[in-house]
């Protein structure tokens, strides 16, 4: 029998699952919303259907068992993980774990408790809470809604309680609670990736750079240009913090702040992320082919990578559906593509591209051109 | 509408297609002799029947209609090449250039007819024809049947023409012409790869030595090893040669005997080839992504190396299905893996490693380590 590794979720990080499963050998099995989804034909089994419907995940881990389950994004009911204990199936990473990256304000809590870097940060309930806490902060802050946020949705800048109002009546009523964060003056974004399996090993890839246009990941700098040596190590140290600390399995995700040379959390992910793209060409083992490493509890790959510097661009809001032209064009930037099969919406990430290079500038002003190739291509 | 690609045969040719197509947003539909097929996990969509079942067939071709059809073996009947015809979907390679890939006859007349260096050879009916050939050449020939060999099998070393009987009686009752080759004393066998796409572009890969045991192709070291920039040229214009001569769409191996330095046509492949392999992880375009964008008429992609050396070996005979302890092996041996997802038969390829290095030693040594490290693992 080949290991049989299940995936909730049918979106891009899914879809990019299928290749290194094949090649290892492994059955990839993927719980997608529709026939549609990114990942509905890559995956090697398809099951139609919601986490959130119990037969659709009865179907997902119905005979042969697979031998780990795991997910592509955070939004996973506890239910699910009943049923796969039920089933005799690990859920990786478990709920213990998913909690931290599904809810900010037990990440916050959580992140205190375990001496790492945090901004400035409350549970906020009322009015007089953001007011408070605002005195305090330089007037303005970061508010969020403990889930259910991504890519800049559930996070907003205020500078009057007023602007708070709405989420605090709703998580009054039931909805989500609000946290309101420290406005961190930050030079730059940065974002390390690693992955723990079961028995405890670890491996980090380089601290990478995130660059963001309108709250979205635009393009990713591999390694994190002029990153300090103590910073590196800070970076990795407090990512292996965490996904110790948390008992992640799978890979983990720390996005982080650079505000001068003091480090803060901003976010976890705890799967494939945005941010790790670059691995499938910039790396000798990919965090996709890792991810699935890990949740089978197999041995780690090299995480070194394969260039002095690689630079994935995302493609946001449209591509080209017939790649004649683009695909010369993106050829001669020396860019490797990855096409997600989605339809195409405005912002939406239907694609990337990656670049390695033996400068930076190389890299990235390639990377910028080909993705714009790719997707300008779209009008056409 | 994404582009659709259909590809008759489930082997691991067709496996290996699945990764790229998904890189390049396009669709895989693969027609498979059955669910455990190398190919039926990882296609896109599966239509199970034989190429020789015409509603099998039929279902290839069905709507949405494909954009291109292709192989993944040379055993396509006729019928086949009709339907597509009638579907309106263009088959590529065409069955005027496939034909020169089905029957050696064939081939090595148009190789004559082409000016392309052969070995001697003649079409043999009778006892008396071998008397005559084995007469003039040393008193060894290399017999085959035109069509139907693949691994050594149709193949077979004589020196007398009582060895031939049952081939030719089988020929003479209607079964498959017989050719008889002159014995080449040949040094090394080397691989020469080229794509072309309709609109007429070529892009060849640097010719590769095939190392051979017991008639199996063992291991492939990229580049050849000291081959002379004039013989370079001179297989690459064979190939081109062959290519365009033939009217060949998607990816072409021509297999070659160099005898000193004299270099010999042994065998053509008109689809990915085993020789090719070691293109996944050794240049920039790999001959899957490769014959994809060929079939399509799409540009062809960069077919530089990525390292100064990389060496494919063959796993054959076993695998292990638990990659415990293997992966971390092969891992230190810096080897990248591919499994073809299938059971375990005497001598069978189950998968391949790739191992890229700086030195042709040190590339073949730490290949052939990590295959049998994955092979043996099969008895665990």
């Amino acid at each position: 029998m080949t290991p049989i590794v299940a995936v909730v979720g049918g979106g891009q990080l899914a879809r990019m699952m299928a290749g290194p499963a094949t090649a290892l050998g492994l059955t990839l099995r993927v719980l997608v919303e529709s026939h549609e989804a990114a990942a509905a034909l890559p995956a090697h089994q398809t099951v139609v259907g919601l986490p959130t419907d119990p037969d659709a995940v009865a179907r997902l881990l119905a005979h042969p068992r697979p031998d780990a389950l795991t997910w592509e994004h955070e939004h996973i009911p506890a239910e699910v993980f009943d049923a796969a204990a039920a089933a005799g199936v690990p859920a990786r990473p478990g709920l213990h774990a998913l909690l931290y990256a599904q809810d900010k304000i037990e990440m916050r809590t959580r992140m205190d408790a375990l001496g790492l870097p945090n901004p400035a940060w409350r549970h906020v309930e009322t009015e007089a809470d953001v007011e408070d806490f605002l005195a305090v902060h330089g007037g303005a802050g970061v508010l969020k809604t403990a889930r259910g946020g991504y890519d800049g949705k559930g996070v907003r800048v205020i500078s009057s309680p007023f602007e708070a109002a709405d989420w605090l009546r709703a998580a009054a009523d039931g909805g989500p609670r609000v946290l309101l964060e420290e406005k961190v003056p930050f030079d730059r974004e940065l974002a390390v990736l690693v992955a723990r399996r079961p028995s405890g090993e670890m491996r980090a890839w380089p601290t990478v750079e995130s660059i963001q246009r309108a709250g979205v990941c635009s393009e990713v700098i591999a390694p994190a240009p002029g990153l300090p040596e103590a910073l590196e190590a800070e970076t990795a140290e407090i990512a292996e913090a965490v996904a110790a600390g948390l008992e992640v399995t799978g890979v983990l995700a720390v996005e982080l702040f650079l505000a001068g040379d003091r480090i803060l959390v901003n976010e976890l992910a705890m799967r494939p992320h945005n941010s790790g793209h670059w691995t499938i060409d910039g790396a000798v083992t990919s965090q996709f082919e890792q991810h699935l490493r890990a949740v089978l509890d197999l041995p780690l790959g090299d995480t070194s990578p394969t260039a002095p510097w690689t630079v994935m661009a995302n493609v946001l809001g449209g591509a080209r559906t017939r790649l004649t032209d683009a695909l010369a064009e993106v050829d001669d930037a020396g860019a490797r593509i990855q096409l997600y099969g989605k339809g195409v919406r405005a912002g939406r990430k239907v694609g990337h591209v990656n670049v390695s290079a033996a400068t930076r500038d190389e890299a990235y002003s390639r990377a910028v051109t080909a993705a714009a190739i790719v997707r300008d291509g779209g009008q056409a």
